[in-house]
């Protein structure tokens, strides 16, 4: 069967299992009339934020499309179109199944930890699924479609800038969406008002919810979208042009697709292994979700041998390559764990800094952050030089091996990182569901143990979040090396182009290692300021709408739900806007090699900056979550608050500033290589 | 007159300057017995410090002596040496001078403010002269000795790296010295015992003193001493290859000898300008202090022009390239001063967000100091590029030009930037001695209106203290792009050996990326650890010693500068072996070429991460005094205590981490330069 053939099946087959899993979790308990009312509120308030997004982002994505139809072609243009509106349909699916499935593992969780763990997992593997089954049928339909030839692989590169970019407003607009109403809530409503998270009486609460399911659904599924699609077709892209030089075997070109598929078939069998038993330990419930990864990790080996095997002109170097992606994805989960658990060292010293107040409390956290950058980034390194070697000295036929074999192995080591992604993201989009399904049981005042057990879910979902950002982080790093490889190759630049010793080049990289921070302070801000408007709004809701506080009158939710969608679509606009035409200007101003420069500047610092604010700000969160459990005081203590104040500043580190980089630098380098042709034919302006 | 016999009679013209100088601070009034007495205290502490400090790095060059002797040459090894030796004797002069003027400047400050900023300035002019005069006198003496030719470039080479490794222990030791006692004083006695600062009962008085000059006075002449130095050699060092191949005329590897030349007398001169009178205003005070520098600025413009005139075979394109340098450096200083100045929006917003709480003041102090990182990078990358092209182009007699030229540009534009450092230094070295004599008003109690003028003074101090600091940096950027140019030139790099599609290469510079955070969390973690030790004797001392609150005991100062010096000499260990070691081991294992790209990417993130912690530590400082002045409640207010929690977590951002930061990419590019025959020789393990 053709690989093409067989990734299109794998794709349909993910699919069936998307509907079947999504009519398995409709069909379930939907709780009662208050469980239903509230998961109705915010799905309306989801649905009202991703309407709304959409609507500004389709302006956004038919300019653009306008613009690379005439630069560059109408079928980069219509596979730019394909990609932004399934990347789109994806963070769709996954916020309608979750706040579907909230109020269902609240109901669930009435009966046993485990029916409520199946829920919530079942629905994660709904968003999981849909990503990866999405992603493969819209890369491979196109390619098929466009005849799978060198312009295929060209066109195809617009879907993954489509996804690319639906996937920044996404990721940034869900971002600060989700913080602004979390920080919102918290400094009136726990700090000022003194009543506990996810109070009724609370009027950002509704909005705090929705912000778990367009942030951490949406969000991070647009995200992980953008990696899966962009990884197959760098590996592609460096492929058809490797081929084109006859460096490289035909067969490569189709690889990525096969591998794809296998991770699906992989994913699926995976994803059946979540189970649990009722008083399960955290460290079980943690086992439960890892089974599922670790099965499908361990199916995919034998899958991927048998495409090689089938073949016969790849060769077995290159399976190497691939297994080094996937054991990098597995370690860095490994050491994100390690540094934000609070049953470790790390997150413990924090909180034991809280003793000397808030101010040793942050310096540790950001030190705890900056050291934990080293593991991850050796880690990536092995990876790329160990891919990139094996690659190069992989000689087949007399053929392949050299560059174009050692970028098309670090490029196909992304694929295989990813290639489990549909059980990997199951895991991480389970986690909002859970927390929304604790809202849930606290604001329709249901049992102690039921709170309990939700409890237990999300407390597993903060430990999946953490590990499943430094897994979307370092699979961001290795797509856009694949995808500034793939750059490299079909702008035709040569090794004595792409040198440090060019001023340009230097220039560019220093300039592309500032904007990171730069993005990040945007961000930062936004988050500022439209927390700011939430304070306001709750504050004035407290002050305005007698007998709120007694709990006689209903808070005004939809207007904190209003003004926080407002103001996300209007700060995601800026950082959006830099992301897509940083690389722009640079490439049509100093060309395309310097854009190289930008490009690898941008990759290396923002590399390291998101993992150190996702991991500070995973560990101050776990930090809080320690001293709650009784530790050094406990819930209340001066501790504490210092604990409190240091989750805060975490919050958009970890939720939104943080992951926004992964999309940065992979936005970034797809914006460069579908542009490539303008840039090579203008050359650059300063010469 | 051969430059650099012209560079050595300015050097000791300078020299002499020094003498003059330093006798006039010293025969001014040196105030009463009391203030005698608590400035020989902080004396005798500093002396300690450097005294045990020295002893310790003695050992350290020694070892590495006979590393470079046995490796490399024995002229470089003697180099090394001397270069360690000018640095810490630098540091000890800088350090005498301090804690001389500073009763002296409070003692002058009882009868004007002019007197006072006369004799603090004064001091600092001393350190800031005897820096270049000795750096210049080192390297030009040193290379006349060992023939002028290109294994003299290759010899001194080793100068630079004995002032680098000095600078960086210096700088670190220092660092966390200041920073332990400073955060260790207040943490017990403002916040816990409740007592102003500079309170004699405070048993951490003496060693916060100390601090400020072991830190801010030894460590700072350290780390510019290094850059002044290390530009010289990497200018010399280019120029001397391209004129070996015949690409530049020989006179150039002479040039940058004459500029420092031509920048001492200009400095000397500007150093007189700087005077006042009686209620002068802040501005009025910092015009003064900027009257001089620009003065210096404006006069080395037609100095260096008359070098290049008289030349003749130098041509005008490096002329201009060097005044792009120069430019540079002033619009650094700008774009500090107004990310920190608190007369300026992103401070004031800093303060504001305490209304919100410690959280949002932490998070928009971390967004200001990431945004400030756009100006200075765009700064740098256009001096790089515009410099570059001037050297490109720039043909004399059908010679020179191409990318010789270019980089010999590069690093001349780190020349002409550092080329005024005798009387910038003077206005940031005075900082510390003001701030000392502030202390020792408080201290011995005299009038209100003394401590108004010290006050002044320091506020003064403060001011050129951030901009001081981002002209370290932007030097350190450019001293460390011409380190890393000679780098290449000597190894015999090509362009298409030094490309990003080698992913060694590519590894090492994502390696090279990483380490400014690793290095930063190394360092904050230290301070937080020393600090401790502080805080445990404050507080044994103010539990055993009886009467020591009521004022009817001493506290036992000499044990809390004992435990700093300790702490910081124990913690200044494993930073510097890692930034000596870090190069060593990427070049051995990796290559040459990969080394370049780690080189790259350390200088890279360094320079952004470095401005980012100097000015978000700086601007949490001003928005602490900017509510001090009475703004948004004044001190004592709620919004006030949440900026004394920003101020303290800037305090290792701008004292210790981020000027580390300053060092660890300039020393890690001289490592290589140094090492560079033997990297080459073994050609990486990995292949």
């Amino acid at each position: 069967m053709s690989p093409i053939l067989f990734a299109l099946v794998m794709s349909l087959i993910g699919l069936i299992y998307v509907l079947i899993t999504a009519r398995a979790v409709l069909a379930s308990d939907p709780g009662n009339a208050t469980m239903q009312q509230i998961s109705g509120a915010i799905r309306e308030g989801a649905q009202a934020f991703l309407a709304q997004e959409y609507r500004v982002l389709v302006v956004f994505a038919i300019v653009v499309a306008v613009l690379i139809a005439i630069f560059i072609r109408w079928q980069t243009a219509l596979s730019f179109l394909v990609g932004a509106f399934t990347s789109a349909l994806t963070g769709f699916i996954g916020m309608s199944i979750a706040t579907r499935a909230n109020a269902r593992t609240t109901a669930a969780a009435m009966k046993s930890l485990d029916a409520g763990l199946r829920v919530a997992f079942r629905s994660g593997s709904v968003m999981g699924m849909s990503v990866v089954s999405l992603g493969l049928l819209g890369v491979s339909a196109l390619f098929f479609l466009f005849g799978m030839n060198r312009e295929a692989v060209d066109a195809i590169t617009g879907f993954s800038f489509g996804a690319s970019a639906i996937a920044l407003f996404a990721r940034v607009g869900g971002g600060i969406y989700t913080k602004a109403a979390d920080v919102g809530a918290d400094l009136v409503g726990k700090v000022e008002a003194g009543i506990p998270e996810d109070d009724p009486r609370n009027p950002a609460v509704i909005a705090d919810n929705v912000g778990d399911n367009v942030g951490d659904v949406a969000g991070m599924g647009a995200d992980l979208y953008e990696s899966y699609v962009g990884s197959i077709v760098a590996a592609s892209a460096v492929a058809v042009v490797g081929a084109a030089r006859g460096e490289l075997s035909p067969s490569t070109v189709l690889l990525p697709f096969a591998i794809a598929g296998v991770g699906i078939l992989a994913s699926l069998i995976g994803a059946f292994m979540v189970r649990t038993r009722e008083n399960a330990s955290q460290a079980d419930l943690l086992r439960s979700l890892r089974t599922a990864v670790w099965t499908a990790s361990a199916l995919v080996v034998p899958g991927i041998a048998a495409l090689i095997a089938l073949d016969g002109t790849i060769g077995w170097p290159i399976f190497f390559a691939i297994l080094l992606g996937l054991a990098a994805g597995l370690l860095i989960a490994y050491f994100t764990e390690y540094f934000t658990s609070y049953t470790e060292k790390p997150t413990q010293g924090i909180a034991r800094s809280a003793q000397t107040g808030v101010a040793t409390l942050i310096i540790e956290g950001l030190a705890v952050g900056m050291r934990s950058t080293f593991a991850p980034v050796v880690v990536i390194v092995i990876a790329v030089i160990g891919a990139y070697l094996l690659g190069y000295n992989n000689v087949v036929d007399g053929r392949m091996g050299g560059v174009d074999g050692g970028l098309y192995a670090v490029s196909l080591a992304a694929v295989g990182m990813l290639s489990t992604l549909g059980v990997t993201l199951a895991t991480d989009a389970y986690g909002p569901v859970a927390d929304n399904a604790g809202g849930i049981a606290e604001m329709s005042h249901l049992p102690k143990e039921v709170r309990q057990r939700t409890d237990a879910l999300d407390s597993l979902g903060n430990t999946t979040a953490a590990t499943g950002k430094g897994f979307a982080i370092g699979s961001a790093v290795l797509t856009a090396l694949g995808l500034i490889a793939a750059y490299a190759q079909t702008s035709g630049l040569r090794a004595e182009q792409l040198t440090l010793l060019d001023p340009k080049l230097l220039g560019a990289l220093l300039i592309g290692a500032m904007l990171p921070f730069l993005f990040s302070a945007i961000t930062m801000t936004a988050v500022g300021r439209a927390a700011m408007e939430i304070v306001n709004e709750v504050r004035r809701q407290f002050r305005e709408i007698p007998g709120l506080m007694e709990g006689t009158a209903r808070a005004d939710y939809a207007q904190c739900v209003a003004i926080s969608t407002r103001s996300a679509l209007r700060e995601m606009i800026v950082p959006g806007v830099l992301a897509v035409a940083a690389p722009l200007i640079v490439g049509i101003v100093l060309g395309p090699a310097p854009l190289a420069g930008l490009l690898v500047g941008a990759t290396g610092s923002g590399f390291v900056l998101a993992v150190m604010m996702a991991n500070a700000g995973g560990a101050w969160d776990n930090a809080k979550k320690f001293i709650e459990t009784g530790e050094l005081g406990g819930k209340g203590s001066a501790n504490h608050k210092a604990a409190v104040v240091g989750d805060t500043v975490g919050d958009p580190f970890k939720d939104t500033s943080g992951p926004s980089l992964n999309i940065l630098i992979k936005l970034m380098s797809v914006v460069a290589l579908v542009f490539a042709p303008l840039f090579v034919q203008i050359g650059g302006l300063v010469r």
